[in-house]
């Protein structure tokens, strides 16, 4: 039998050394979806492969349409029937969006002391997700150097373009079927439950992304002269985006609720005891408008949306100018649950577009691909071991929750492939996920790595034992 | 008597000469409104202070609290009582915008010899405002130059504020009440009727900017995450400009209307007489809205409005970004006629937004100042000396008209100090002004500036003689 507590003994007293090794990687700007081939995405590559290596596994970058995979696997050839575990991360990273709001570099994180006594570190990345592969790559590392092999057969996807939609991940899965196929993939990117309590995705919502550009008939104009009868791009899409919600907060664009099915009276029973104590809310959600009918738990994890995530156009400068711009440009995202359709929602919306375009003014379209919603197993037997593994370490219970998060790859590995997904992760809503100062503390990083462990434990007593 | 066929024939044997100079002046970079005291506003002003001093009137840089004043008189002392006439021009532009948008690069002016037979040169200031203000100074020089004295007692303004609201013209004008009386102002910032048909613009639309940014109660967020709950400042923001405007076109701001007079039925004949000649129409007005009830001209003339110049928020980046954003923000213009009052109109506004804001958001406004329309005389001896010199250089009548520009400079003059205004100018709505690729045309350069000494005779033969 592993000694699993000499496993958990040297990840503690090697801790400070890996939080050393996290900064650096950090440090490096593995931002995605900005100019392609972005050095940084090569040198994070590079970086992970040379880890995984170091820690006995067999690993190489592979080439996509996009930006690299990083891919490892244990040693193949051992004599013992074993689970074969999958881990899946990402080293990619948003944007960091207006620089100024930073209070802190994105790149140079450091380990800060704070007044609250939690020690953190601020960075693009911190949060999603470069501590969320560290803590199963630290894990990894620690029991193969406690008990000279790894606790299971082990494969390690990690991603280079979560972050802007996944696009070359299917053909990736195609060609890679027979190196992914394996009893569970952990999907370490999600959210806890709280600061104290861990939890397990078993619902994540579909995305699509896209941009929209209304044109006027002309160039920009002198807003004085035209201003009474020239179309304005920005009056017009600000309609466009306004109709999309009627007054319920439901979506009007025709055929976005085909598929959407209601919440299963259980679930809704389940997620109301959840709904008082969620930390979800940590975050000020006055001004916001949930659709009538639902919880806020319910439309987060169970409701469709449409929203708005970027917006541009005419005078961008400090001081006034009298402009009628030539364009507007929107760029929205649609989160999609149940059988939603990704082109199905992308092409209702371009037709809702059109329909409401003034004669003369034309519009452009940008964006391709998606991913449907996701809805996991509840109870299987890999489910059971990362719940009480969880539950050991951090003594409380792991809660079952959904996201509107959304991990195309799972769709992929699941309905694809037929592999089952277990998503776990240790990032939670007040870590600026996506935002300036983006930040993690060391307390869920420490935890976090122990939680495999304790995983590995339950799964060797439950299902190799 | 003065010899103007003399003076005619200096201007186009000098013509060369007069259009290197003028693109010496566009190629300063005079843009008003980005950095205070940016160096290209006092390199215009200090290259314009040299001409006029080289064709003899005595010029001085008069500072301000904004951008500086180029103020220059002719000798004083003669013992003929002559008429005082003022020349107001502004030498500041507009900001160049996405410089990606320009062909021509908007500094570095030079003629080119078109397809259509026209000689066209380009640059920010082109047409607004540095061609204008050149075709009474050159023609004051030529003036000079053959009769050895100026026409009548001369006055010459350049403001180098007009793009960005004239702020400090109110001070300005208080402080030099005795340099500015004259009989007569000629404020050359205006639009011909056509190519070949000159206009006297007799209605001036008032113009108040304003900046408003909505604030979420949190900073940015994920937006799978939290679209389904959280404020969305773009939704917000949208909305607010939506409803803005009713069904009819009409402004639905409270108070919006006040002092707004029904156009005089007289003035409705006339203008829908030129409704459809209106070269004003040479851009496509496809997709626009104008205000049920009124013509094109009318709206443009005589109906207050509300233009959205400028929309910002969010993801500006090229790819998809899942981001909530903390902020959004929209830059608009009011265009006011007859007695509405800039400072009501802007609290009207503020009032507004506020009134739609959801609980928890907050707003925050940037803006003052503002000028109120102005109505001038159609009948005086001045506008008839201008609408004859206009209708001898051109062949045919000029054109009374209103625009929905604004030069605030108007009202200081007409309403505080009593002068008589007459608004002329050459420049047409297909110059892209405001716009990328700003042009001008040598011919009605040369024109333009023929159209003063003609001017100049009508006004001795009228009033001085």
């Amino acid at each position: 039998m592993p000694n699993v507590e000499n496993v958990l003994r040297d990840i503690d007293d090697n801790f400070e050394v890996s939080v050393r090794k996290l900064l650096e990687l950090i440090s490096i700007p593995s931002v995605s979806n900005e100019i392609p081939g972005e050095p940084g995405i090569l040198r994070a590559a590079h970086w992970l492969k040379s880890e995984l290596s170091a820690i006995g596994l067999s690993a190489e970058i592979i080439q996509t349409n996009g930006h690299p995979v990083v891919l490892a696997s244990s040693p193949a050839g051992s004599m013992i029937e074993r689970p074969r575990l999958l881990f899946y991360g990402h080293y990619d990273v948003q944007p960091v969006g207006d620089l100024k709001q930073w209070k802190h570099s994105p790149f140079e994180p450091c380990v800060i002391e704070e007044e609250d006594g939690a020690h953190r570190f601020y960075g693009r990345g911190a949060s999603d997700s470069k501590s969320q592969l560290w803590t199963f790559i630290e894990a990894l590392r620690a029991w193969k150097s406690i008990e000279c092999s790894f606790p299971a057969d082990i494969v390690v996807m990690l991603e280079g373009e979560e972050e802007s939609g996944s696009a070359s991940l299917p053909a990736f899965i195609e060609a890679h079927r027979h190196d992914l196929q394996c009893d569970v993939a952990f999907i370490c990117d999600a959210e806890m439950w709280s600061p104290t309590q861990p939890a397990i995705t078993t619902r994540l919502k579909g995305l699509v992304h896209e941009r929209v550009t209304i044109l006027a008939p002309n160039p920009d104009l002198h807003s004085g002269h035209y201003g009474a009868v020239a179309a304005n791009p920005i009056r017009i899409l600000s309609n466009i985006l306004t109709d999309i919600h009627d007054k319920a907060g439901r979506v009007r664009i025709e055929g976005f609720y085909d598929g959407v099915r209601e919440i299963p009276d259980n679930l809704r029973q389940r997620w109301r005891g959840l709904e008082q104590d969620a930390d979800q809310f940590e975050v000020n959600l006055s001004g916001g408008i949930t659709e009538e009918g639902y919880t806020r738990l319910e439309a987060m994890w169970a409701r469709p949306t449409v929203d708005m995530n970027g917006i541009t156009g005419g005078n961008q400068g400090p001081g006034g100018r009298s402009v009628l711009p030539g364009s507007a440009t929107a760029r929205l995202s649609f989160r999609l649950v149940d059988a939603q359709e990704p082109g199905k929602i992308r092409a209702g919306f371009r037709a809702y577009v059109e329909s409401k375009l003034p004669k003369g003014c034309t519009v452009e379209f940008e964006g391709d691909g998606g991913s449907p919603a996701v809805v996991l197993s509840h109870d299987s037997p890999f489910v059971a071991a990362a719940a009480h593994g969880l539950a050991r370490e951090w003594e409380t219970p792991a809660i079952l929750r959904g996201t509107g998060g959304a991990i195309p790859l799972v769709h992929q590995l699941s309905e694809v492939l037929g592999v089952e997904c277990v998503v776990i992760g240790f990032i939670l809503p007040g870590d600026a996920i996506h935002a300036p100062d983006e930040h993690y503390d060391t307390r869920r990083l420490r935890k976090g790595v122990r939680s495999w462990v304790r995983i590995f434990e339950e799964i060797q007593l439950r299902i190799a034992g």
